[in-house]
């Protein structure tokens, strides 16, 4: 059995290891147009920060490790068609610019995402850069060496990691985000939260704007050397980070038949198979399932492609495994500051059709005399006819996240408020209030449901 | 109406403040025994480590706020005996010795827990301390300030919590715990991890002897200076901790007929009712129910008393509140190691019927290459027959304890490994490895499980 796998970042290094313990007679073949595999895209803020120094520490595996496994890595080939009907895949050979055709018995996409470029004028100057690849860490980090200050277009997740990477290099940072609000994944009065603690820390450190996009870029051949707000508002910079977002990589599998989904990632079912025999498909190109109400919602991130890319393989190993899909759980740190989430946002609740309640509380994060106290925030969301939690954001110092995932189980058993007052959280002064704030949190808004079935 | 309170910490201090909340008109009294009222107990070691100087930190609320809400206060005053034919409660005020009969419309017995004096020679010399009282911690710090060394006898909770204390006040510590493992409360492998990790990092600032029991104290009327263990060895030592336990404080209520549970505390139904009418107990008094299989056991934790105290209140003031029990959740910090635990240990399961399966895994707490990563060792408990989770274990450095949590929703809800392995925890560098210790250690489980059925 030949199993070929296209893409080896997440998903698709995850499905070729799985798939060699699962079966030591197959051929395992991945192809990737990247001149990595297996690498934590995640990491690239970090090791522009200067947290890690070595590049390599990215790599999960590296190609020679695979290698003495048994599985094939073709860095730098580009899969240009897949052909179902005769199970092959037409590869560029990118070193040597030969063409071939390969056979498969199993395919599996894993073919990622790439960054969104924004209709800005300009953005091919030099020293304009986007985030998703080794090679952009390195060319950043290097560039970031050297400069003093930089504009970073974008604040949601990437766009906030790197606003801390470069206030930890002293480079003075502009970050422009269009919308109202920065994180604009979170419900708006949370985002507003976000923006107030940052600038409160900011010492003139660094600058977020909002509200205003980025229309041009100016320069030359050297790079860009200014950026025009919509506003009119010209700054100068050294180098400007896109950080717009992505799209997932879906085409040669649209070229292929292949569906997709209403997110425009490519379909697939429990099993990580897509609607064509023996190709499967999962990572950053697929469309989950959001659990909280069984609707289609694309969540790229590493945790995802991971258990996607096993379940991939452990199915077209001829096994079975189901991937039941998301919560859209997820976790960002800027600076001192954790902002994490799970389930829907009170107006995703509205969108897709359910009457939300919700409860926001701001308590401490242990007890008030322990010497490291700090603020949490924590909503609660909740359906108001069934009383079941959909789901909840948290930001504060420290551990924020881990009252997030304490949600996750809760959500993932469809766990009413009710219910969830009375969760047995641990309690000892150094870790929590006597009452958690997320029982706090459920507490009242028990309160509010029952006032309105009374 | 006319509420009684006999107690005034955790659960008694919660009590009046609900039933004020809930009740304008009710005549409120809380009679304690103790000289303060509404204090963290759990606050102590805190306290006693010089994490904060001033005691009255440890207050949640003064006498004198709770007078001005109308709840009336009466420290030093200690319930003799209560008759529930007459409605009535015979008080001794300690302060000018009277003696009154107290009435009664509803009341709630709040007596808490007292420390267990070991079978030991010689208990009473001075400067041999137990720890539960605001007066234990400014009798234990002011000895602790003027003194070298100390022996704690007792490696459970509060022993382990205040071998951290003395620790950070520069003391040479002896810890003497006579099972053959300090945190019995632990599977036995798990306990030995904590003691190889705090020995390792014990610089001669401490030092940890078990399997030996302390059997006499020598000294004079000046004080303790030497303690003898079973094996014959003398420790000189300037003071000595007894950390042995607790015993529910339950003889008045026995004494009125009221009916004990299996462990010895009081029993209640789940709206904190004892089986005398209009007579409540909440707190470290009461016997809870663990939710995992529906057993009784006593857990007397701050977290557990404030919920009961709230329940009591509740019901007491004609309104309905259940409190379903406890998962036996906790969490205890050592030095810089937490340990945590929710639901059944192995041996714990073992002894209720339940034939477990069981994985434990040691991992990151965070991506590799973030500079602050450290180990984290989880193990989670199952029932081979269902599949279904029933208990969690997890040492390390920092949040080891929102992993617990994150099980916690999972035991109350009853989920099964199965379902567990399909959760969406938060993911970024920061914050976990792409696979959570605690999935990685379910999806082990799952494959044993599943090895099982097969």
């Amino acid at each position: 059995m030949k199993i070929v796998i296209i893409g080896g970042v997440a998903a698709g290094a995850k499905a070729a290891a799985k798939a060699r313990r699962l079966s030591q007679d197959a051929e395992i073949i991945v192809y990737t147009d990247d001149t990595h595999v297996s690498y934590s895209s995640c990491g690239l803020p970090y090791y522009i920060a200067g947290n890690f120094e070595d590049y390599r520490m990215l790599l999960v595996r590296s190609p020679e490790e695979f290698e003495e496994q048994g599985i094939k890595i073709r860095l730098r080939h580009k899969a240009l068609k897949i052909v179902p009907d005769t199970k092959q895949v037409l590869i560029h050979n990118m070193n040597d610019n030969n063409v071939e055709l390969v056979n498969y018995d199993k395919l599996i996409i894993a073919t990622g995402a790439r960054p969104f470029i924004p209709p800005i004028k300009n953005t091919e100057l030099p020293n304009i850069f986007t985030v998703r690849k080794i090679e952009d860490g390195i060319r950043i980090k290097a560039k970031a060496i050297t400069s003093k200050k930089v504009l970073i277009v974008g604040g949601g997740y990437i766009g906030m990691e790197l606003l801390e990477s470069f206030v930890m290099r002293n480079l003075k940072v502009t970050l422009v985000e269009n919308s109202p609000h920065i994180m604009p994944m979170l419900d708006p009065e949370i985002s507003e939260m976000i923006y107030e603690q940052l600038t409160s820390v900011c010492e003139n450190r660094f600058e977020i704007i909002r509200g205003e996009s980025v229309v041009e870029f100016c320069g030359d051949e050297n790079g860009v050397t200014c950026v025009v707000l919509s506003s009119g508002q010209m700054i100068d910079t050294d180098f400007v980070i896109l950080a717009t977002g992505i799209r997932p990589n879906v085409e040669i599998a649209y070229d292929a038949g292949i569906e997709l989904g209403i997110t425009k990632a490519i379909k697939v079912n429990k099993r990580m198979e897509t609607n064509i025999k023996d190709i499967y498909a999962c990572g950053d190109c697929v469309e989950e399932n959001l659990v909280i109400n069984d609707s289609p919602a694309w969540i790229p991130l590493g945790s995802n492609a991971n258990k996607e890319g096993r379940c991939a393989a452990i199915n077209a190993c001829g096994e079975f495994d189901e991937f039941n899909g998301v919560l859209a759980s997820a976790v960002t740190r800027c600076l001192d500051l954790t902002i994490s989430m799970t389930g829907l946002t009170e107006s995703g609740a509205r969108n897709s059709g359910i009457d939300p309640i919700s409860v926001t509380v701001t308590k401490f994060d242990k007890v008030g005399y322990m010497p490291d106290v700090n603020n949490i925030t924590l909503k609660l969301i909740a359906d108001k006819k069934t009383g079941r939690l959909i789901g909840g954001q948290a930001i504060g110092a420290g551990d924020a996240d881990k009252r997030i995932n304490t949600l996750t189980s809760a959500l993932l058993s469809k766990m009413t408020v009710e219910e969830f007052c009375q969760n047995d959280l641990t309690y000892a002064p150094p870790y929590s209030p006597t009452i958690d704030p997320l029982l706090n949190a459920a507490e009242i808004l028990r309160s509010k449901l029952k006032k309105l079935n009374s």
